[in-house]
């Protein structure tokens, strides 16, 4: 992998590389499991509660101001205590899913704090304050986002009785840990208290490896939507109906998988994903000709018109090959999320320093859901990737090449240092 | 359904349409479940052991020699008892899948019951033995072809202890009806002592159906090949993979399943079938690409060179995939049955049958496996078919009409008749 950052830095507009690659070897000790080397950080599991107080102790450490949240979220603050002036806010999260890699938001999180400490140096300067918020249960014990949900006015007492994959519900589980969960209710963050949120994570997917640069700028993080299809047609002997009375199932799906390609190219854009990621195939006996079969759709774009034109192309697709097959078509629409821009002037400033920084950088969408999803109903947003060799992520073989870690943490620091402080705003 | 069958005759060289049709609504009691009506006579249950002493005492009642074989085959006899004359057989079996229809191999027997009764009137004039043959487990309690292939000499002291699904071995299975399963082996049967061996079933497809003939008059039985295919790709983020950089095994199976019409086109004939039943798509996730798929291939035909030529083709198809969309491809063969010609001289002697008795009829394959398979290995067999509405069969839905059982019972009797009796013979 080409390394293009400059030597480091010393002095108020760089990081300390040591000290944040010492707290990433540290805090994936916490929930480690011996056997299978992944961690185990599930949402308001003791190992997660021991990764949010080691987080405390550590903006102690610095003299920096920490607080848990009613949700849970540990927030660091530094800069003007006047809650007049809105902060910027670095964010991610320390909650892992089951047998995850050390990096994922944990990455983000660590390098917000190293900012923190940065600026925490020269306090003075600052003329918005900058918060490092780490958001609880990002991976979903309990649905995913619910940190960020609270902070964002999204979550209801309803979401307190979320259960996990063990039936436990989210209330129980916050209260074991000595939590209130209806606190969480009152998390909620004026808007007028945000300028600004930034996220650094790392990309979770292979385009930054394969292409050897070490950031990615994000614009936009893709919207979804995510269909269940099943098609009807007649389960009969495969050897005794000729192929020409048949009404395989699953054919109709082979025939939808070609259309695939030509549907992208004519109605989407080089964002565009579309994957059929589970099927069914019902009798599902070698010598039956299949008579039904369910799979799911999931398509993405950055662009809600795209999304539109993409549903509306394979909606015709599924359409017409059940007429042609004869097969009874069933569409139901599981979700739809909306694409999410990020801040321009954000994204900007971004681009500006990662020049300044003499980076290997790119603008790119964001393919999975972030908190800074979230964010975005409240706040202008930026978010920053990493590369994730071979594209791995939640899986222990998870990792990032330290020089491209350092990189993003620079950059991080350089944007946020321009926004926030007298002297470097520029 | 055009019925084109003449009226009825009466006399010798025609069936009694009255009692087959009692027969046929005898046997359909034994075995049945009241709840879903559907019939459970599975191989060496109380059910079955009921529907051959039920066989038995119908021989008995029309003074026709019957017998247990030590495959428990039920044997009848009519004509001269001399073992160096060679009999015509009549065979199939009254042993059904779990919730099957009422015909299936019952009425083949039913049939072969009625002509031997009719040539038991006219026994003086015989020069050929006419045996009934009702095969044991032919459906596969425990591997299927049980009798038939005991009647070949097929199988050994290995085949008695085959479980069936509840691990229950077949030799248990017969010593709990009082019978010996080692007996089995001593089923054996000389070819020398079987001149032909016809056999009437329901088509179970739709081809005569929909076409309104009565009869199908089959040239040959389809081998096959099955296989179990694997496409090992890279499981991977459906969000934040680009499509070009995947490696998605599903759209491996996808872009294969495409090509099968035209494989058959290139090179196969009418009589080819190929059919993907069954199909498993890992890790299975809506929001993962697919890493892994496994599934079978089933292919038929008649000719087994037209087998080796799809055989290779499709192999190629699959290598070319796996090369093209970068995954490791795994074929692994599990089966391969040969194709089996119907006499030739039985054919030209059901058709002359079919002509005389100014039935609509046509030559057609066999798609599915039958006693007639194993017995070829023995002697030179024919089959008949009539129609299955809907092509339904294995199910209480199964069902032929009268005119058209009437109409095969007819051509098998006449067809029978004129090998066996001196007068009759042209």
């Amino acid at each position: 992998m080409a390394v293009s950052t400059p030597e480091p830095k010393t002095g108020p507009d760089s990081i300390d590389t040591e000290r944040l690659k010492r707290d990433i070897l540290e805090l994936a000790e916490i929930g480690r499991n011996e056997e299978d080397r992944g961690l185990y950080r599930m949402a308001f599991t003791e190992a997660d509660m021991e990764a949010k107080q080691w987080l405390l102790d550590r903006l102690k450490l610095s003299g920096i101001r920490g607080r848990l949240d009613g949700a849970a979220n540990v927030i660091g603050r530094v800069g003007p205590d006047d809650p007049e002036v809105p902060a910027i806010l670095i964010g991610s999260h320390t909650d892992t899913v089951p047998r995850a890699g050390m990096l994922d938001g944990a990455l983000g999180v660590l390098c917000g704090l190293e900012v923190l400490r940065q600026l925490k140096e020269c306090e003075d300067e600052l003329e918005v304050p900058v918060e490092l918020i780490s958001f609880s249960d990002e991976e979903g014990r309990f649905g995913g986002m619910l940190g960020s949900q609270a902070f964002a006015g999204l979550i209801s007492p309803e979401t307190l009785y979320q259960p996990d994959l063990d039936g436990i519900v989210l209330r129980d589980a916050m209260e074991e840990r000595g939590l209130n969960a209806f606190d969480a209710l009152g998390a909620r963050r004026s808007p007028n208290t945000v300028r600004a949120y930034y996220e650094l994570h790392i990309e979770q997917g292979p385009v930054l490896d394969e292409a050897g640069e070490s950031v990615g700028i994000v614009e936009a993080i893709t919207g979804l939507f995510k269909w269940l299809v099943r098609f009807r047609g007649e389960a009969n002997h495969a050897g005794t109906t000729p192929m020409e009375m048949r009404h395989d199932a699953f054919m109709g799906l082979a025939d939808f998988a070609h259309e695939i390609p030509r549907i992208l190219e004519e109605n989407g854009s080089e964002r565009s994903r579309a994957t059929i990621g589970k099927a069914q195939i019902l009798p599902g006996a070698p010598n039956t000709v299949p008579g039904e079969v369910e799979f799911s759709l999931d398509v993405r774009d950055t662009d809600p018109e795209v999304l539109d034109e993409l549903a509306n192309a394979f909606r015709k697709a599924l359409s017409a090959i059940g007429r042609r097959r004869q097969l009874m078509m069933e569409l139901e629409i599981q979700s739809r999320i909306e694409p999410v821009a990020c801040d321009p002037e954000l994204v900007g400033n971004l681009e500006k320093k990662a020049e300044e920084l003499d980076l290997l950088w790119r603008r790119m969408p964001s393919g999975a859901a972030h908190d800074a999803q979230i964010i975005a109903g409240i706040a202008p947003v930026a978010m920053l990737f990493v590369p994730s060799r071979d594209g791995q992520s939640h899986s222990p073989s998870e990792w990032t090449d330290w020089e491209d870690i350092f990189a993003g943490a620079r950059l991080l620091c350089q944007s946020v240092r321009s926004i926030a402080c007298k002297e470097s705003s520029n």
